[in-house]
């Protein structure tokens, strides 16, 4: 006889029922191809003593078969596995030791459909000079929990069904009223849409505009992220040159000239990864190519409410009267990265296209956390988080900035930054970056090597030291554990 | 002179400091071509007398324009707009009344890379025939907020920072323990990855499946969002028979010998929309064609745990050791839909590439609320509520059934269904479902015409009566309006 008791093992503790467990064990060797279509099963009443369990659990286990299809109950015949499953080559035959595993590899084929990045991240609780993320200790978090909760507990339908892919109508018109009085634009809520991180922004973005052939213009150095978004849709990259002044216009208009660009990319109020902030009169340029060539300017303003030196430069949306200008932003650089609730502004029509595309994406944001958002506008918590937030990091700047002249001098090259959260900072080219890197991490300083800047192309031996996520003994530290990575052999 | 005091205009209440509005009002005109480049600007004091401000605070204007590009200040000659803007053509010269909107469309174009449906949403706060959704008022929602409560408050930079792109480890292994005592899996928690409902696993698997020339096989009848997913990938649908016993396995054979065929997207556990269970024979044979012609099977087990009759059937996924299927499942639908967790359970190679695609979309899922979901699952309140959920949802199937049984009988037909969350109900041919649709929307009961579930192809006039979310007095009220509906003319 089959070995049935070698096939069956029941947990007395397991949630599932003890018949459920033998009858799934059945159904396993079936599917298995151990036990073939027209074999007579024992009768319920050896099957109980075989394992030990009562004749009535047997019973169940073969009612249940039959009602899932496995097995036929022929009166006075007994119970036999259906004729009309189908005959499946045996799988190894089930021993007790036998482990049943799930697969380790597809048997399908996975398409490379194009080359993704490998997902490098930090390893937590470490001293880190990350890209420029914000420090959510000094984030309003409790507040923001208070309204997450006051909101939960109202439990309506409209808290917990589903809701508006363009996202919570409170918070877009919150951000609309934000952008209107901040960056001088004249948005109403419906130019708003809202989305997880810019991160989706960029994605939707490039999933609407981008296709096989079309070309969009990034800088020379760029957001890797955004570039794989772009490639991802099918388009090709060109690149410009970046300076002082930002990314060079009039060589952009020498590329229109001579190809059709669909899209440029920019992060103008301080250029990813170098932080310059591109000039009044490149902007204005830059709009003026755009109407005159049909492209789109992506404009990324993923930490603009960080300024130092002036006010806030205008965004180039705030100048677009042709509809020229779609404007990603952030709320995420407000609290963590966690947070991540991020928007794009956009003419009406772009905001109905991207809802669209949204939807099959992942259908909907999280309502309650932007109910919870927008309430903090409304109390007027965020912009009294921004201006403590803009203090607070504008002496953390001047610190590393400080630290780097004092303690780093000779070893490296910077500018202070008129604003964001990192310092752009080149080390000296006979010292290289990757391998100050790897004796950092051994100390336990985490920083990039900033190759992924340029694609590796050229040896920047450059990255960003965000500064806003230290405190000024956290600085300290970290450049003191560089400046022993930069000296050391 | 230029009429300067026009384009000026201040508001004291503004957050914005009155120097800076200015400012602004200033690079507006120069962007709109209205301000020349190497046009001299008044002098401070006059300006100051004209716009009745402090002289000082004209200074300050023309510092900030200064630094930010867009004028020159020189020494005894004074202000003037810089000559490196370009000259652009003049919009509308700016006057007192006239009203700077945002652009009302795009300039660009906008492609239509495939045919995204429109978004109907369901007005909120009335009687609902859902598509089939949980009854939030039944959820343990105090204690999901009780616990991301506790998380939130951890605070620390695991919590806040950048987390895994694969979701949550803590949830992962909790989901994976489920599903390994509850649906006969083998997997382990590096075999989950999270998503944000069910759609964006379905859209991440379309995405990394599926190319241009891809056939993907769906039923006749079949999930809308699921179908457009594949298609916006670049798939082409086949669709096949469905049953009482659920996908016509033998016709996907046929098709398997005349064409390459990249997917199979079932629903096997409760055919999406009929509702049938895919049965144990079909199943077997299903997974011995992918095996040999090597097609993903896509399992969408979207209300695999609401289930009536027998136990529920072990899905697809268990059964299988060649990886040939990717499993779908949700939990959003144990809560409410606007909590959007779901998971995907594959091999771990496809794991690794989703995590890639997915760094892309959105970069990660929602820690904090994934966290609080594990910590339901670790102390039995995931479990114990789908014990409640489950009695409650039997009593409201039959409590409908029985409805549609004595109050329309001869207009409707329907079996009862084993499981799910809604009753496939045709409607008589000779009363059209649009048109009852209409009028009992105008009586307060919103239900579905039915008519996406197949491309409106065939004339259905059936749908999905979804009963879980109502009690047992609004069932009563829902189908006297129904019945209203059907007798009015």
């Amino acid at each position: 006889m089959f070995p049935y008791k070698s096939i069956i093992q029941i947990h007395k503790s397991n949630e599932t029922p003890v018949y459920l467990q033998i009858a799934n064990a059945f159904a396993r060797e079936i599917q298995n191809g151990v036990l073939k279509p027209g074999t007579k099963l024992p009768g319920a009443r050896s099957l109980a003593v075989l394992v030990e369990v009562h004749r009535n659990t047997i019973a169940a286990v073969y009612e249940e078969l039959s009602m899932q299809g496995y097995i036929e109950l022929l009166p006075k015949k007994g119970a036999f596995i259906s004729k009309r499953i189908p005959d499946i080559k045996p799988k190894p035959v089930g021993s007790k030791t036998r482990v049943i595993t799930y697969p380790v590899a597809s048997g399908f084929l996975i398409k490379e459909k194009t080359s993704l990045p490998e997902i490098g991240l930090v390893k937590k609780s470490v001293l880190e000079f990350n890209d420029g993320l914000p420090d959510e200790r000094i984030a309003p978090l409790d507040d923001l929990m208070r309204n997450y909760r006051s909101s939960f507990k109202r439990r309506g339908r409209i808290q917990f069904g589903y809701s508006d892919t363009e996202g919570n109508p409170m918070l877009r018109e919150a951000i609309s009223g934000y952008l209107n009085e901040t960056r001088g634009l004249q948005t109403t809520g419906e130019n708003i849409f809202i989305t997880k991180g810019s991160q989706m922004g960029i994605f939707l973005v490039s999933q609407l505009l981008l296709d096989k052939k079309d070309v969009v213009i990034v800088g020379e150095t760029s957001y890797p992220a955004a570039d794989t978004a772009f490639k991802y849709a099918g388009a090709s990259l060109v690149r410009v040159k970046i300076d002082e002044r930002g990314i060079d216009v009039d060589a952009i208009e020498k590329i229109c000239k001579t190809k059709s660009i669909r899209a440029v990319y920019v992060t103008p109020h301080h250029h990813y990864p170098t932080t310059v902030t591109l000039s009044a009169c490149r902007r204005m340029s830059l709009l003026a190519l755009s109407e005159r060539y049909g492209f789109a300017i992506i404009e990324d303003d993923y930490d603009y409410d960080f300024h130092y030196k002036s006010s806030p430069i205008l965004p180039l949306a705030s100048g677009d009267h042709e509809g020229m200008v779609i404007n990603i932003g952030s709320l995420s650089k407000n609290f963590s990265p966690a947070l991540r609730v991020a928007y794009i502004v956009a003419p009406k029509n772009v905001i109905a296209e991207l809802a669209k595309l949204r939807f099959i994406i992942d259908r909907q944001g999280d309502y309650l956390l932007e109910q919870a958002l927008a309430e903090l506008f409304k109390e007027g918590v965020i912009k009294r988080h921004l201006r403590k937030a803009l203090n607070i990091y504008h002496e953390r700047r001047d610190i590393l900035c400080d630290l780097l002249k004092t303690k780093l001098s000779g070893a490296v090259n910077f500018n202070v930054p008129d604003g964001g959260l990192a310092v752009w900072t080149e080390f000296d080219k006979s010292r290289s970056l990757k391998a100050i890197t790897m004796r950092a991490a051994k100390n336990g300083l985490v920083l990039n090597d900033g190759s992924h800047y340029d694609e590796g192309k050229n040896n920047l031996n450059a990255t960003r030291l965000g500064f806003a996520s230290m405190n000024a003994g956290e600085l300290e530290k970290a450049v003191r554990i560089l400046s022993g990575a930069i000296s050391s052999k």
